[in-house]
């Protein structure tokens, strides 16, 4: 699978099942290049971040979104890994304050957006208002319709004031998750992350599926597209992303800013 | 000059011209072997990095104070390439906007504190306003007392509560002030950030200096210590904010946390 096919254009109906999540083409024949690929990749994303931030113009929104293991934290140190603090904010989102509930659910994502010359990634986001509230039967079919239009309109809102939008659905199978749990639950240094309570949510599997080929498919479009990331293996999906974002910031043809007037003759005591 | 002597012990009269802004006695005597450190400490800093938001106990809060020039950015950059964004947040102080003033000078710096696993960077901070407000006679003799006592009751408020607390003054000279301004000047891809502006603060060098003075002699405390660090040299500068980095964090004596009750024999379906 090619970077362009990860994308899922607007108002086509998402069938998960037919995306491989073991895909692995990026990777190529030899692992050991690949690792040096992605090595490059990353020094490559740290100059067009410096670029991002120095311009000041352009703001890029990240959005992750995937089930438990699939990999949302090990992306963000691995692909973001050499890119300046200063420019990059993470937010992560979880289970909302009662302050928060008080206001619309959107209230609390659009403090965390980009501002001009930053990147912002939302460790899950907004998505989870029409995913863990849709199949915990908390909102209606009808609420949750209601939902994907707000959502649509706050992301134009965002693209037409100079955000970027990539939105990453990180997708591995049951099996891979079976897997990765297993690992947790039996490595003494990452067994603090296993929390018994967290396997409610993997019986709900096909439930949550369901959810996100619906807002997946509902919420594409042109101006904050999703793609759909192979992530049964780690090093396609590191691949993978580092490539979009670098293919994104590329196409924004950034430049450095002209310096100001007089700076050249200035006088310095 | 060691790390521990950077150190401003409380209660001690500060005179900035009495501390070698050209040390690099860290440096040792081969300067390669010194940037192989460097990049050993990177390393070390990111494996403790990881084990603090995992324990997700203590907070880290980091102030980097600095004329113009001096390498603020740059030590966030260099010093903390390798980081789990995931858990660092900067936080950059510009002059507070109308809403900011109309209320309490602590109150936006409040915002920004770490929380609990969290590493936070201010990138000037609360000090600005007992500098550049004392420099320009903003607020007169009284009230800048008056902020320090303030300033160091909060710091104990944070400190009290969980708060690790290192205060860094990036030490430049005079002399080297003007080297970077005419590199900037002079190099394509620096002027943007040249700005001939800036120069009216560096023609109030020695009002900066008094008034860093008398804030670092104020509110070096016990809970929240000033460390004056040579900074002429930058790869001088990144040893020892590294090695007091990963000293502070390997005082802390963290360990991973305990894994739930029953993990070892839960069975994943």
């Amino acid at each position: 699978m090619k970077p362009a096919d990860t994308r899922i254009p607007p108002d086509t109906r998402v069938r998960l099942a037919k995306w491989d999540a073991d895909d692995t083409d990026i990777i190529g024949k030899d692992k050991s290049d690949a690792r040096g690929q992605l090595d490059e990749y990353r020094t490559r994303l740290e100059t067009l971040q410096e670029l991002l931030y120095a311009e000041g113009r352009h703001k890029l929104l990240i959005v992750l979104q995937a089930m438990d293991t699939a990999g949302k934290d090990s992306t963000i140190r691995h692909v973001f890994q050499g890119v300046d603090p200063l420019g990059v904010k993470v937010a992560s989102f979880k289970a909302p304050t009662p302050y928060e509930l008080a206001r619309d659910y959107l209230w609390r994502v659009h403090h965390h957006v980009p501002g001009a010359g930053e990147i912002a990634i939302f460790n899950r986001s907004h998505y989870e208002d029409v995913l863990i509230t849709r199949v915990n039967g908390w909102i209606d079919k009808a609420e949750c319709k209601r939902r994907y239009r707000h959502i649509n309109d706050f992301e134009r809102l965002l693209a037409e004031t100079g955000t970027t939008i990539l939105k990453f659905y990180l997708h591995i199978s049951k099996d891979e998750q079976k897997k990765r749990l297993e690992e947790r639950r039996d490595t003494p240094e990452k067994q603090w992350k296993f929390h018994p309570g967290d396997l409610a949510v993997r019986e709900q599997w096909d439930d949550y599926m369901d959810a996100y080929e619906a807002a997946l498919s509902a919420t594409s479009t042109g101006h904050a597209p999703w793609h759909v990331i192979p992530a049964n293996s780690k090093l396609a999906r590191n691949l993978m992303i580092s490539r979009l974002l670098i293919e994104t910031l590329e196409g924004l043809k950034m430049r450095y800013p002209e310096p100001e007037d007089g700076v050249a003759g200035t006088v310095i005591d």
